[in-house]
């Protein structure tokens, strides 16, 4: 991770399609839902015709806590889901990247909105540690 | 629009389906695609079985925008696409709300980025106007 970067990441030894659908499935393991899949490289090339590397992002949810945080904080909709960005860094090695939720004491610290994305951010932070341990990483999620 | 939510919104005097099919086409004339919906009605209830008032999440892209963010911080695709929140107030009323990407200068005062934030928040707001001037209302949009 990048430091100015306000977002969690990890970089794993895989190629790109296999980490998004193992990222898929640790997703539903953390108890996430994925919602919405954007395949930005192909929205890119057909929308204007500039080819970037394979990037997709998958729109998690649990239904649990995005139900808390409504319930709490009507506005939380304008952030749902969770994105989850897998980026192709070459034939090998995926970057797996979330926004960090942890920072949204910056724009609306209401005290349930914070704790729903403690809980959120963990269970994300987790499904990456997940996946970088059985690619053979060890500490690849910057935090 | 509530002093305390870090969104802009609008209630307009229309039902929530027709306004939703409104939105959509707003948006296009304003250059955003649709790249995702969710039907947050729905999902609650399958999923929890809570019953909350009809809310659909659209995400607007407009590609020229979302690739000059990418290009100066790539991060930006944890915050894709743009939500536009459409609730059901009441039979006769919904409530079109979109997060303050103004608000990113809290979290990565980047120039780049907030330039492109700038004109971003200046055709969903143009949007929302539209749509409050062709169902009657003035003023309704809070920013």
């Amino acid at each position: 991770m990048e430091a100015t970067d306000p977002t969690l990441s990890s970089t794993v030894p895989m190629a790109h399609a296999p980490t998004v659908e193992r990222v898929r499935e640790l997703l539903g393991d953390a108890g996430f839902g994925v919602l919405t899949e954007i395949d930005l490289q192909a929205t890119l090339l057909a929308k204007l015709g500039v080819d970037v590397p394979a990037q997709v992002i998958l729109g998690a949810c649990r239904p649990e806590l995005a139900y808390r945080a409504l319930e709490s904080s009507p506005w939380i909709a304008t952030l749902l889901p969770c994105n989850v960005v897998i980026t192709q860094v070459d034939a090998q090695h995926s970057r797996v990247e979330v926004f960090d939720i942890a920072l949204l004491v910056r724009i609306a610290p209401d005290a349930e909105v914070m704790a729903v994305a403690a809980e959120t951010r963990a269970r994300l932070l987790g499904m990456m540690d997940a996946l970088s341990v059985e690619a053979g990483e060890r500490h690849a999620v910057g935090a």
